[in-house]
C-alpha cells in the first residue's frame, strides 16, 4: 500500500488502548468502553449505573431487532407494565420472591408526600405482571399467552460497577407466558433458549453452552432454569441468558386458573424468560483485543469503512473513486463510512476505526484507482487483499462473511480448548485453578459438593447439559461423584463466573 | 349479504359499549380503553399507573417505528441514560427545574440501607443528560450532537388517572441536543415539531394546530415551547408533543462549550423536545364512536378482517376462497386477520372486531364466490361496497386509503369549524362557554389577560401560531388585545385542555 500511513497527527495515542487484555484484563475492558464510546459512568452518588452511548445503543438495538422478530413469528406481543410493584405484591409471595427481596431501590416518597406503601422499582416483573395474566386468562381458548416487554430493571447490587456485566439498572427483555400444561410451558421455556442460543451465534459470534442451572441454583420459585453460558477470555463464565419454566407455583400464588373444554378448572403452567445488555459485555470481552473494540459485521453501526489515501495533486480522483464505491456498498445494504476527513491522516484513521471495532476496510490510494482495484483489510487479523472493483459489494458482503466467521471460529476453538474433564476433586482444583476454563466432571447432585469446590477456589457448577434426547430429564451416568463418590445422576460444569 | 347475521351467541352484549362518546364522553373513553383491550389500571395503591395491553403497545411501536425512522434520517442517535437522578443534579439548578420538584416520586432506600442522597425517578433527563454532553462536546468539529432515548418518566401529579392521557408514568422519547448557534437549534427545535406533525397527520389521522406557547407557559429554562395541539371531539384540546429551544440556559447551567474554529469558547444553544403515549389517548378519543375502537389503516394491528359467511355445506368453499384471499393480502403486505372460528356467528365477529376497531372488513359468503366477488366494509361508516376477487389486494390498498382518508377528512371538518372569533372578552367566554373548540383572539401578550379568562371559564391560551415567514418572531397585528384593549403583538388561541 501507499507509504503516507506514517501519522502525523500528534493526537495519534489519545486513541491507544493502553491496558493488555491477556495481563489486565478488567482494566482492559474498562478502558475499551471507555475509548470506543461505548458508555461512561453514572453521576457522582451514583455508583453502579452507566450511560450507554450511541455507539453501545446501536448494538443493543440490533439485537433487540433480531430478538424481537423472532419473538413476533413465534406468538409473543410486547406490552409495558409499570415500573413499580407495591410491597405488598413482593411479600405476598415470600418463598417466590425471597431472591430479590433485600436487593431492590425503594420508592417512599411521591412529592412531597410519604407513600403509604413503599414501591418496589422492578427487579424483574413476575408479581406484577403474573395478576393480570391471571385476569386475562379464562379459558383454554385463552392460552397460550405470551407478554414481553423491554425495558430497565433495578437490582441494587453492592458490587463493583463492571459496565453491560454488572451495573445496579440493566436493561433488558422479561418475557412471561402461562400455558395449558407442562409439556406447552417446557416447550416454551426451551424455544426462548434456542432464540439467545442464536443471538448469541448468529449474531454475537459466540457459541454458547446450553444446559440447566443446578436445582439449587434455579430461579426462586422455579421448576427448572436453563441457560446458555459463554466463555470469557479470563477463563470465566458469564451466564448469557436464562428461561424458567415456573411450574405451576406462580399459578398458584397468583391465582392463574383455565377453564378446559368440559368447562373444568386448572392451573396454568407458567414461563418467563430474560436477555439482558450483558450480551453486550460478553460481545465486547469475547472478540475485542489490544487495538481496541472488535465487531462482527452482524452487530457493527458500520460493517465497511473506506478510507481514501491521497496526495493533493491525487485527492480529487481517488475521493471520486471512492465515493463511487461507498454509494454502490450503501445501494447493497452495506452500512459504510466513508472516512474523507481532510483534517486527519490515514495512519490516525485506521487506528481510530480499528479503536471503533468496524470488521472491514477499504484502503483506497491512486494505484488502486489506476488499477480499478480495492485493498481490503480485516479486523482484527490484519489480513489484507487486493480485489477488484467491479463487483465491490458483492464481494463486501463475502468479506464480511468471511470476517464472521473467522470470529466465531477463534471463540469456538478457545471454547473446545477451554472444556476439560476431570474426575475427582483435586483434578477439577487443579484444573481450574490452573486453566481457568470448565471443567466437565459427573455429579451427584447434591449442593454440598458444589460448596466444597466454591469454598476453595470460587468455582461454581453454572451449567448441567442436557441430554440428547429430552431437556427435562436428569443425565444417566455410570460413574461417580467427582467430589463425594457417591453414584452420579448427571454431568456438572465447574467454572469461575462472573 | 347474507342474513345469517343475527346474534345466536348469547354473550354479545360484553363486547357492546354502553356509555354515549356525546353525553359520556369521558366514561365512555374508559370503556373503550378496557374493552378494545387497550389498558388495564395498575394494582391497588398504585393509582395513577396502567398496565400496557399488547394491542395498545403495538399502536405505540408503530408511532415508535415512524418517528424513530425520521429522526435517524435526521441526525439523531438513540442513547439510554440512568432512570434515577440525584437530588443534587435537580436542584443546582433551580431556576431551571422549578416547575417539575415536587412531582417527582423519590427513591430513598436501596435494598436495606438509607441513601446519603435522594434519588428522583427521572420526570424528564434534561438535568442527567446535559452535563453528558458537557463532557462529549469539545470543538465544533463535535456540533451538532443529537441524542435520544424511548423510555417511561414518572411524574406524580395528584390528579385523576386517564390511560395515556394522564398517568404518573408514562412512556415517550425525549431526545436533547446542542449546537454552534441559535439558528440551528431553532431550525432543529422547528424540524422535530414538523416530524411529529407528520406523525399526527400522517399516522394518526389528526390534524394539528402548530405554534408555540405563551412565554409563561414555556418549559422552565427555555426561551421558547413549541407544540401541536389536536381538537378533542369534548371541544377541549390535546397539547400534542412539544419541541423546546433552550437558549444557552442549559448549556450555561451544565457548562457545554465548544471551540469554534479560531479554538474561541462559546456557549451551545440546545433544544429538547418530547413525543408521548398521549398520541394514544387522543387517537383513541378522535375517532373512536359508540361501537368501539376506531383505528387508522396506517397503525391498526389488523388492517383487514376477513370474516367467512357460511352454512355447514358451504363451509368448505368458503373457508377454502377466504384462504385464497387472506394470502394474497399477507403477500401484498396488507395485515390481515381471518376469523374462522367455528365457536362465533359472523355477527358476533362484526361486533368484535368493530369494537376492536379494524378498518376494513371483508365479508364472504357462498354469493361472493360464485360471483368472484368480495363484500367490503369500512369502518366506521360502514359503507359497504361489492369489488372484484381479481386484484383484490390493490383494491384493499385503495380502500384502507380511502378510509385514512375519511377518518381524516372528519377530523379537519371538525377542526375547521372548531376555530372561531373573537374581538373582546365576552366573546371569549361566550363561545368558549357555548361552543368549546378553539377562539383565536388579538392578545396583547400579558399574562394577566390570560388569567381573566381562565379564572372564569377554565380555558386558557393554548398556543400562539407562528407568523407565516419566521417561526421565531412575534406576529404583526393591527388589532387591539380582545381582553385589555392594549395593542395587540400576537393571535391567541384559547381552548379548555386536557
Amino acid at each position: 500500500m501507499s507509504d503516507t500511513h506514517d501519522a502525523d497527527d500528534g493526537d495519534d495515542q489519545d486513541l491507544g488502548v493502553t491496558k493488555s487484555k491477556q495481563y489486565e484484563t478488567g482494566e482492559w475492558y474498562a478502558e475499551v468502553v471507555q475509548k470506543a464510546g461505548l458508555a461512561n459512568y453514572g453521576p457522582d452518588g451514583m455508583s453502579g449505573f452507566i450511560v450507554t452511548r450511541p455507539r453501545a445503543y446501536e448494538l443493543w438495538e440490533r439485537l433487540q431487532g433480531f430478538l424481537d422478530a423472532r419473538f413476533k413469528e413465534t406468538g409473543v406481543q410486547n406490552a409495558y407494565f409499570p415500573m413499580f410493584i407495591p410491597e405488598s405484591y413482593l411479600e405476598a409471595e415470600k418463598d417466590i420472591v425471597e431472591g430479590f427481596d433485600p436487593e431492590v431501590a425503594w420508592v417512599t416518597h411521591g412529592g412531597t408526600e410519604e407513600l403509604d406503601e413503599r414501591l418496589a422499582v422492578r427487579p424483574t416483573s413476575e408479581s406484577i405482571i403474573t395478576p393480570y395474566i391471571s385476569q386475562w386468562v379464562r379459558s383454554h381458548r385463552d392460552l397460550p399467552l405470551r407478554v414481553n416487554q423491554w425495558c430497565s430493571v433495578v437490582r441494587w447490587e453492592a458490587t463493583e460497577t463492571k459496565p453491560f456485566f454488572r451495573t445496579k439498572e440493566f436493561l433488558w427483555q422479561e418475557g412471561h407466558t402461562a400455558h395449558a400444561d407442562e409439556d406447552d410451558a417446557w416447550n416454551e421455556t426451551m424455544l426462548r433458549l434456542d432464540q439467545y442460543e442464536s443471538a448469541y451465534e448468529e449474531m454475537l459470534g459466540i457459541p454458547v453452552l446450553r444446559g440447566r442451572k443446578p436445582e439449587h441454583d434455579t430461579f426462586p420459585g422455579a421448576d427448572a432454569t436453563t441457560t446458555v453460558e459463554a466463555l470469557m477470555p479470563d477463563g470465566k463464565s458469564v451466564q448469557g441468558a436464562t428461561s424458567h419454566y415456573l411450574g405451576t407455583s406462580f399459578a398458584e400464588a397468583f391465582d392463574i386458573t383455565y377453564a378446559d373444554e368440559n368447562e373444568e378448572d386448572h392451573l396454568a403452567h407458567t414461563t418467563s424468560w430474560g436477555f439482558s445488555w450483558r450480551a453486550l459485555g460478553a460481545l465486547i470481552m469475547t472478540h475485542s483485543d489490544d487495538q481496541g473494540l472488535v465487531l462482527p459485521p452482524t452487530v457493527a453501526p458500520e460493517q465497511v469503512v473506506i478510507v481514501p489515501i491521497w496526495q493533493s495533486d491525487t485527492r480529487a480522483e481517488v475521493l471520486e473513486y471512492a465515493e463511487g464505491i461507498a454509494e454502490e456498498l450503501e445501494e447493497a445494504g452495506v452500512r459504510v463510512e466513508l472516512d474523507d476527513r481532510d483534517s486527519r491522516n490515514p495512519g490516525f484513521k485506521f487506528n481510530e476505526w480499528e479503536l471503533k471495532g468496524v470488521p472491514v476496510r477499504f484502503e483506497i490510494g491512486p494505484h488502486e484507482v489506476d488499477d480499478g482495484e480495492v485493498t481490503v483489510v480485516h479486523r482484527p487479523d490484519g489480513e489484507e487483499t487486493t480485489v477488484d472493483r467491479e463487483g465491490v459489494a458483492e464481494t463486501a458482503r463475502d468479506h464480511l462473511d468471511t470476517v464472521y466467521g473467522k470470529l466465531y471460529a477463534a471463540a469456538e476453538e478457545r471454547l473446545d480448548t477451554e472444556v476439560r474433564e476431570a474426575d475427582s476433586r483435586s483434578e477439577i482444583l487443579g484444573t481450574i485453578g490452573q486453566h481457568g476454563g470448565y471443567v466437565k466432571a459427573p455429579w451427584c447432585g447434591d449442593e454440598a459438593c458444589e460448596t466444597e469446590i466454591k469454598d476453595q477456589i470460587a468455582a461454581e457448577i453454572v451449567m448441567v447439559p442436557f441430554p440428547d434426547d429430552d431437556d427435562r430429564r436428569d443425565d444417566d451416568h455410570d460413574d461417580d461423584c467427582a467430589v463425594c463418590g457417591d453414584h452420579a445422576t448427571r454431568t456438572a460444569y465447574f467454572a469461575k463466573s462472573y
